[in-house]
């Protein structure tokens, strides 16, 4: 609408289908006038609907896995060779947990599972990044995003062994931004955003409860994914040059909040029917 | 019990009666050793029962108000002659909001109320460090605290224009304690105490409720005042020289949490009954 | 360029020449297609040039002192007038503190003047608020923007009592974005610029040296006056509907970085002649 | 000297040699009437001198690899069996990165070396806190220290992966205490100390530089190994019961600074040989 990155040229990780955050990261950049190259994994490829996407934004897809360097090098190189060039914007939203997705507690976590964890969901970002700064891939004042979560900061039960893997991320991001800022003037921030209703957030437990309450929580209610999409706009273009190292909070306000009244209201109609703390954890 | 504080000698803000958090630290910093000088308001003297605390912990009491500089210059010369020098500890316990005492919303307020909400609860204590400094009153190594929230940093509704009286609490912590460490090696720091039923806490719209979520959200439940004074006893002795200009979480958890299980099954019993949004603000 | 702001309309406080970091906001937002009011005290206006600024953004100016209710009043029923009804955005950039303007250390500071410093740079943001939301000034989704600086959250000496007033600052962001969020869906944040040399930062006693140093520690560098505007325009577009609440960085990466490999370089070049910790502090 | 762990019974990971902070920490609990068992790798006690701190703190030592399920289940049964039941508190002090020994850049990493440094440094806490709960072994109200640094938030050139891997310890230390706290009542915590001068302190590149800016940074200076000893103390004490799943800054001030008198002027004494921002990065 705005023309924003107009020129512009974008890799996008971690479109599944219509309800991803990086789909509607993709359509608004597209519609914003940049190029892109989509990626996931060879299974997420087949159990999505990419295709779809890649022909809308007139794209291609290239299958890779972000764990792995080799599949990292060759998308990269193939990501240039379609633009012709460097290109101007990642966005990183990949995450995995096999403890969550089995139900393992998080103090009875397994520790091959929780590797996997690190290594998808943090360790890739940093595969990435190390990637495109040895193949020179991306341009000066280019742009870097990963999805992060308010579990990197503050505890919320379920999210296991994936906020241990959002708190790395984070640092990456800082780490890394440090880097590639000093000597390429690129930078790198992570979005926390609000919980979404993603195919990777409906397999959270308790996730409508949850959200009911960070939407009572937040003044502006919960931030949506196409909200989530103009926000990376702004980050990926021109106007924002200086933010970099930043972990921004992009949830209605819930980050900032203790109690709101909405919340606090609908809390105190359960209290005519107090659960007794021995019964629970 | 320990002989922790053992020939140190420190003043005391802020005891009203024996709900009141300094009054608990007063009791504990005596079991441990120290001597001390109480004082608070002539108004708040008359309307608890100080002189009790007096009696069993073997002190003075010197009436002040902490916004009047005069006050707090003869204040602290009584406390030298009654120690017969310098001293080692300040507790400032000291807030006061008439916005939240006469229900005016944060959109409402009265300016002249914000402004003595500000004079009471956060220039006063940059005043008791100011004179303190100026008169020389504290030995090397000595140790100042004051009481603040986690409404300096979260918003919590009905917390008002104390949030931004505590938010500027903990900066004076910071601004001072670098001056007064690096010219005297005092330390200067803030502890953000669980939601607590003194006379003051009990005041507050909610409270209830709020201590309700807030215990269930505490991994280790809210922080009693006992509790507190227990702290406190930790950062007036020689164990911990070299904390300074922080703002110390004693709250069970509570300001790294994003939500527990406990609170949550409480929370969820409410959503058989959802409050519309439209009722609500 | 991009039309971010066609249609829009907003309140710029504090551009007092084309220094002023609200003098460039104002040219950019005009770029961007807003239609401005501008406002700022009758002394600055009188010192400063900002008719210049009126006459190229095709704006007016009403002078108004910050801290007065009765002057914002008037302030935004004129710019109501002007504009036909309500507007969509407010920047605040008003900052002042007397304590530093006199050379006065912060152990001895003046309470006239450090009650001057908070009303002037931390009040009068509330009071812009207040006012705006009680005449119902600003349309749903609204961005209000105010100035603050690293300062607020840690020690940079000689920033003085301006670092309690950003504190405050920054909460009284919080604190009424949860109020105008959750009632007018209305978004409040600060930014938290680099050192600029703005006519106000010029007075900052060694801030060159300050400037050289947070140079060489920001990845990407000091953000200019120039690029703090554009990232406003990024706040004020509706592409950062949900972000409220929160203190964002705009810094090259300072904030997040505790040493880089140039600063450390250039601090290890004074070692040779260290300055004994005895004549200093 | 306080008698403050008298009765208390606990195990300590990372004594190598007299520099180790997890030595200095074995002596106080000691002094302060604690029994231990001590705990290091294989390799570490062959090159350390960890039984002449048995010896002097009366204790015994367990070698076991804290990275590895079993020895820790092994170390953990050991320790029981010696104290004749539960313990009750444990300090971590273990991290290593290959990639800082080997010299490797941030951007040069190598990802087997990456893993080892998150498996060491921060999941072998993880496997520790898994461990210790399985077997039931620490007491209602025990207290756990991991060791962090401030590169967990901020970013220092040249801490590299151990940064990310600090960050996500800080995580572990939120994430399992809210499981720790909410099922046994038992409190986990990080300290971030000032850079120290131990044996893997001094493989730091640049580290005299680095202390020598920290020291003139922070307003009481840099906190030694004697003080993190005691601050240790006052944590594992029950002084410190509803103090849990934070991270705790115990470095003089320095965390909560932007830029100090001292290091300023000692900085500026560089100017006048300023390094071309080309000729470094």
């Amino acid at each position: 609408m705005y023309n924003l990155l107009k020129g512009k040229k974008g890799l996008i990780f971690g479109a599944l289908n219509d309800k991803s955050l990086a789909w509607k990261v993709a359509e608004r950049a597209f519609e914003e006038g940049a190029e892109l190259v989509l990626t996931n994994t060879p299974v997420s490829l087949r159990f999505g609907t990419i295709d779809e996407l890649a022909a809308k934004t007139n794209s291609i897809v290239v299958p890779a896995d972000a764990t792995n360097e080799k599949d990292l090098e060759q998308l990269i190189q193939k990501t240039m060779e379609h633009f012709g060039g460097k290109f101007d914007f990642i966005l990183h939203s990949v995450a995995m947990s096999m403890n969550v997705r089995k139900g393992l507690k998080y103090d009875e976590v397994n520790y091959a599972y929780l590797q996997k964890t690190i290594d998808i969901s943090a360790v890739s970002f940093h595969k990435v990044l190390q990637t495109a700064k040895k193949l020179d891939a991306i341009n000066e004042w280019g742009s870097v995003i990963a999805l992060s979560y308010v579990a990197a900061q503050r505890t919320l039960y379920g999210y296991n062994d994936m906020a241990d893997a959002k708190a790395m991320l984070e640092s990456i991001a800082r780490s890394f931004g440090y880097i590639y800022g000093r000597e390429k003037k690129i930078r790198v921030n992570t979005i926390s955003q609000s919980p979404t209703l993603t195919t990777a957030g409906s397999g959270v437990k308790g996730i409508d409860g949850l959200m009911d309450f960070t939407d009572r929580m937040s003044p502006l209610g919960n931030a949506s994914a196409d909200e989530f999409a103009d926000y990376c706009i702004t980050l990926f273009s021109d106007l924002t040059k200086k933010v970099t190292m930043q972990n921004l909070f992009h949830d209605g306000g819930f980050s900032s909040m203790g109690m709101s009244l909405r919340a606090m209201n609908q809390y105190n109609q359960s209290l005519d029917n107090p659960i007794p703390a021995e019964d629970l954890i």
